[in-house]
């Protein structure tokens, strides 16, 4: 078994560029397939989805209206369901719902000068369209992720695309997170399909405001086509990874278990250690090695460790600069005082501080979102949260007085940008003053 | 003069989303001069900076150093800006700053249950980038409001590009409102170069984490083409557009100078008059046919008047529906009860309240943000404010007991979904307590 992760020790700064670096896939041969299918949707609507599905995912639907997911199909769902995972998934959502509903926006107001008064409302996006990826790896803890947060934000319409097994149905704890969710409209649709579906409506799929969720790289290409002229997503895509900053408060048995879960995501995920002795180094290394025998996906992880560094670094500092270089999705800081180092942190989807706080908790239950930016896109985007489910519209009123005050400055810099229409339309208000 | 405004008395709601639809420009055939000028600025840095800059902007650069706006170009532009501009500018500075102080998100935290706290942190932007078109409308305006977010969130660096004019300097009064901002790095370049670089990153250019501004289709396409891979951008671009609300409290000469400042903003610019009788739709027209006569743009004027439109309405309800459903990016409501329909609008960019709030008091002075969303992406994105300018970083920290009380929930998730290294990040640690 393959156990040498590759370690440097003390390397210089000219070097950091190369060692935060992420592998990037070339996605551009499948390019011209996602616009094709974009255009098929386009142009036959609904048939195109039933004609996509019998084709990619083996279904033997006969129309659209085959698509939706019925009652029936929910209850069966349900039932399949054992008990101690409906009490998980309460529990989790529970937690989950109460984060999210403390980050609802409030309202703005200023009166920026007497007469003048101006608001940002937050209103929420009018139709989110979720999709949960099928296959293998039942995704529904994401349900609950992309779910809660539309719930909170108010959405009034929410949808979710999810593909069929072999079998012509969703996977059934897929099926039953998103009833006990709230969602009323589940779609078996998959793939670059169903993203075109509801970045530009069907007759039975309603076209969205923002999609939202993960995908393989036919969906994430789909995503970004979409945003281009149809609708928002929720963020660039990458692999998923883990940094984790130890130093000698750190449990070495902890640290090569979070490496372990995050490298049993799939052979391109990346576990990067940073830690300040090379004590620590060796300790964890032999626990993965330890560790990684008893995992049933041990073909993944050892792929996946095959992308994962540990660095040896000096001091603090170094660790705090090498870790936002990197702008890690997931930062667990297993570190003395990690709350004054998470206070330096600028770039990383979510934290988690110290030993008792596993990334697996974040995954799932602790509350806060597991849909994070990942690739080194925490330097310019946000992990899910409810803003993301919202839009904030200002608005303003000037009473007479209000306008009067700020009359001469608009005039001014209206006639300075050459528009004066915008100075004549204050003119026309204040002739009648 | 053509002011034959087209006029739609009651059309019935399933003609609606042909009256709501914009008119959308193909840009595909630029898109491999965009892709070709990324390539270049990739492989050759600099120096297809200046080679660009020589080329399309009649630069006279003979290096990259040539691209930085040197302190004696900011003296001299500050000289030649009229005094009652630079009081205009920093009247404008101040509303504008009181309001996007106020949206300053704060921290937000929770404990989901005992022992296990959810913190939501916003950090501001790295480096944001900045982009003024040149030409002949200089919009310093633009300036102020993509530096005054930048400033409230606290972004430790700001970069401006703005292309060159014939003589080789940047417009004066976009240099003296960068310079007013407190932005020490402005950059004489322009168009899809501009984009490249500050997407990219050049010797001289930094790359940004984060682009905003207007610009013109290449630069558009390029901000584009940089969202897919390289760094994010603000929102999608469109021509520029008013909707009226009006009724019999509107005074018709004022909704006929706002629907000539936003027609004079280009041929494509869009007004739409909503109204709730003939009576008002006849007297906008007239005041429109007699206010054109004045203004210095007429010829863009006419020819935006032609995509314009005026549709008359039953009542209140079919108005608030209409108007969500073009989803105006900028949205006057010159109606009885102004607020209370302002309550029903859920989508648009900024809302002007009554009669003494035009446009133009918005575009530059009142303290709401002139960036918003065009075409319909109202409904999913927000005009432009502080949190673009910041990320949303999750933190979490379980004590021994919160890990506990959650252990059980985590461990069946990822079991359910096949992850068992995540069950095993809790055992692990369980074992310890």
């Amino acid at each position: 078994m393959n156990m040498d992760i590759k370690t440097f020790l003390n390397p210089p700064r000219e070097e950091w560029s190369g060692l935060v670096r992420r592998t990037s896939k070339d996605d551009s041969d499948i390019g011209a397939a996602v616009k094709a299918i974009f255009e098929t949707v386009r142009k036959d609507g609904d048939a195109a989805l039933t004609a996509f599905e019998n084709k990619f995912d083996s279904a033997a639907f006969s129309s659209a209206e085959d698509l939706l997911v019925t009652e029936e199909e929910i209850a069966e769902a349900s039932a399949s369901v054992p008990g101690n995972l409906k009490e998980a998934i309460a529990h989790a959502w529970k937690n989950i719902l109460a984060f999210h509903e403390a980050q609802l926006p409030g309202t703005v107001e200023v009166y920026t000068q007497p007469g003048v008064r101006c608001v940002q409302k937050a209103v929420p996006l009018g139709r989110a369209g979720l999709y949960i990826p099928g296959g293998r790896a039942p995704l529904f803890s994401t349900v609950l992720m992309l779910a809660a947060p539309a719930r909170v934000a108010g959405c009034p319409e929410v949808i979710l695309c999810t593909p069929p097994g072999s079998d012509g149905k969703a996977n059934a704890a897929t099926v039953y997170a998103a009833s006990f969710c709230g969602i009323r409209k589940i779609f078996k649709l998959g793939g670059a399909q169903a993203i075109a579906a509801m970045a530009l409506g069907t007759g039975t799929v309603p076209k969205c405001d923002k999609l939202f969720g993960p995908g393989n790289r036919f969906v994430m290409k789909a995503k970004q086509l979409a945003s281009l002229s149809e609708t928002a997503i929720d963020m660039p895509a990458g692999p998923s990874e883990v940094m984790v900053l130890a130093d000698g408060s750190a449990v070495p048995e902890f640290v090569a278990s979070d490496f372990l879960s995050q490298a049993e995501h799939g052979p391109d995920s990346q576990s990067i250690l940073v830690c300040t002795c090379e004590d620590i180094a060796a300790k964890v290394k032999a626990a993965v090695a330890s560790q990684m025998q008893k995992l049933s996906r041990s073909g993944i992880v050892e792929e996946s460790l095959g992308c994962s560094r540990i660095i040896v670094l000096e001091n603090r500092e170094d660790v705090v600069d090498f870790a936002n270089a990197y702008a890690p999705e997931h930062l667990i800081i297993a570190m003395e005082n990690p709350w004054q180092l998470a206070g330096s942190i600028t770039a990383a989807g979510s934290i988690f501080i110290g030993n008792y706080s596993p990334e697996s908790a974040g995954d799932y239950a602790s509350g806060t979102n597991h849909t994070l930016p990942t690739g080194g896109w925490a330097r310019s985007f946000s992990g899910l949260n409810v803003d993301a489910f919202m839009r904030k519209m200002t608005i303003q009123e000037l009473t007479e007085d209000g306008l009067r005050s700020i009359s001469e400055t608009v005039r001014t810099m209206a006639l300075a940008e050459g528009l004066d229409a915008h100075a004549a339309a204050v003119d026309v208000r204040m002739q009648k003053l």
